[in-house]
Parts: C-alpha cells; sequence; structure tokens
C-alpha cells in the first residue's frame, strides 16, 4: 500500500535521534509534499557534509580541513584547553566570546556499561597534546552526570604525571533559579562551594 | 566557527517540521558522528523517494505509478469513495482492513487565513469523479476542526447537484474514554447523536 520508495524514506528518516514511526512518517509526507525542491536540498546537504566535515586532527572538533579554524588560530591561548564531550558543547562556550584558550573533544564520555572504554575516546589524543609541553591548564566541561565523574576520574588520572592545573566547571544555583526550585544535589553543592564574598576576620 | 557544510545540513534539516535550530544541529551532529553511510543512504532515499513518488491522476494519493495500487484494484468498490485530508489519513484507514471502497486525498483544508483555497486542493478532481457517474457515496473523513466543517460544506456545495449519498464520519466518546474526561463539545455531540439500541414502544 504505501509506495516502496516513501517506505525507505521513512526508515532512513528514522535513524535521525528521536524520531519514530510517526514522525518519520510525517516527515517524509511533508517532505514529497513539498513543490520546491527542498527534499533535493536536504540530500545534497547530507551528502556534502559527509564528504567535507571531519575531525580536526589536533582537538577531534568538526573542520573542513585537517586542522580547525580554533586550532590554527594565532589568537587563541593554546596553553589552556577547555575539554568537552561534544562539538555542539564546543560550539556552546564559543557563543558566549569569552573563553579564548583552545578545546578538545572528547566525542562521549566513559560507560562501561555502553561499551564506551576510554580506547574509544580522544584521550590519547589529549595526553599526546600535554605530553608536547605548551599546556598549562585543562578545564575539564562534562556535566555533572556519574558518567561524566568517571571520565573526569580517568582524565586526572592519566594526566597526574603532568605539571599543570586541572579544574572542572563551578557547580552551583542556575542564573534565575529560585532557591525553592533547586535539586537536593545542586543545593549541597552549591552551600559545599559557597564562594567568600567579604572577610572581616 | 561552525564548518559551512556542517551548518548547511542544520539548515536543510530545519525544514522539516517540528524541527528547530537545536534539534537540526543535534541531528546533523547525530549524523555526521555515525561510522556507517546512514547519511547517504538518507541522503539516497530522499532523492529516490523525490524522482519516484508520484500523485495518483484518479485520487491524488502517493503512489509510484501514474494510478495507485488502490485506484487499480478490482477488488475495491469504486462507488463509495472516502474523502480524507492527506495520504497519512488514508494509510490510517486503510491499516484497518475494513473499509472496501475508494479514496480520495484533497491534500489540505479550506483555510482562507492561511491562504488555501479550494483552488489549491484536489476538489476539481473530486467533483470530476463525481460527474463521471459511478459514485453513490462520498465519506467525509475529515476531523473535527473549524476548517474541516468549510471544507465539508464547500463539498456539499459543489456536489449537491449530483444523485449521492454524502456522510460524515460520526462524532463522539473516544474507545475508552470516561464521560468525565470527555469535552464539553465531545459529549454534547455524543448525546445529539445518541444512537437507539433499544425501542419497545
Amino acid at each position: 500500500m504505501i509506495p516502496k520508495h516513501l517506505q525507505d524514506l521513512v526508515d532512513a528518516l528514522r535513524i535521525l535521534p528521536s524520531v519514530g514511526e510517526k514522525s518519520a512518517f510525517r516527515m517524509a509526507l511533508y517532505l514529497l509534499e513539498q513543490e520546491n525542491d527542498a527534499p533535493l536540498r536536504l540530500a545534497n546537504a547530507l551528502i556534502n557534509a559527509k564528504a567535507n566535515v571531519m575531525r580536526c586532527e589536533v582537538c577531534n572538533a568538526l573542520c573542513e580541513k585537517n586542522i580547525c579554524q580554533i586550532c590554527n588560530s594565532l589568537d587563541r591561548d593554546n596553553s589552556v584547553i577547555c575539554v568537552v564531550e561534544r562539538p555542539s558543547d564546543m560550539l556552546a562556550i564559543e557563543k558566549n566570546n569569552r573563553f579564548n584558550g583552545v578545546y578538545h573533544v572528547l566525542g562521549g564520555l566513559i560507560s562501561p556499561i555502553s561499551g564506551i572504554t576510554p580506547d574509544k575516546l580522544s584521550l590519547n589524543l589529549l595526553k599526546k597534546r600535554v605530553e608536547d609541553g605548551e599546556v598549562k591548564e585543562i578545564i575539564i566541561a562534562l556535566g555533572f552526570t556519574g558518567e561524566a565523574e568517571t571520565t573526569v576520574f580517568y582524565i586526572q588520572k592519566i594526566l597526574s604525571g603532568f605539571p599543570l592545573t586541572i579544574s572542572k566547571l563551578a557547580q552551583g544555583l542556575s542564573s534565575g533559579l529560585e532557591i525553592i526550585h533547586a535539586d537536593k544535589h545542586t543545593l549541597n553543592q552549591a552551600i559545599d562551594d559557597r564562594k567568600i564574598i567579604s572577610r572581616s576576620v
């Protein structure tokens, strides 16, 4: 009943994250109902992205040359590396136009249950950057999940012999959040990590 | 900062229904992180679907030949046409394996505010099918929105001179719905359209 090529399109769309059978079907019909060349534009964008987007050899970020713009830039401070899970985290930080160091994209978090062992991530590449000598600080920007904590612990371990500062993002109340709406863990952490703003002793 | 071809892919994915900037970005990263050829499979599916899926010349359904399987079938009752808004509605009814008539896909509902005037829908094609003489009943299966009601009214108008029965789907309580959870409009309609199950007068 469903035309074969329509069903093929539905199946192909289902590989997208959070897209089930119904959404995929709705997307496929929508695309085919467009009178313009939207489906072909998407097809070309997929082919071009697959062919041209690669991983930076230094930091593992997505880029279109062997080395990404940030790693190539003379204006960035190569002695500070911000370690993130995914390229989207890096872009989120870049958007704020504040951090002037460089990045390192792990490509995931250590999660033995999901089969993500340290060798599946770009951890050796990170260690190699540190070995090269220029790095003074590693800022670990990984969120606060169990898997992130495991990964932080592992990074600390493999970099323990090197003369550098390792930090992780501050944990505490989100901007705009009221105390009564903070979860227990966040509130405890915010109290433990309180910042002294005045001391008259 | 964002590789050009990655941004192009994000932009192309945004044309999908209910996909905003963030979802599109997540989809694009997901596709590029796949080690298999998933992005190319999706690209090919789009190209093939665009090239091969067309509209049935009789009923306006999606198909891969000039005339769809249902319109072409000798087992279907051509005298009963079920009018639906979209191909997905038709597939929903077909799934139940119960209706043995044929379909007519309008391609939308009349909505002057959104610029969807009757000429944008396959209403002339429907009228032509009725003019051809074989049709005895039109079942309008359009849901119960204002736009659907307008469309029902318009269909009644253009088909008023022909000797045929026009019906629309029954309105009432959904299967499994408790009275207290029915909205006011549905409950009123269910009472107005109550079905007599016994009469001893």
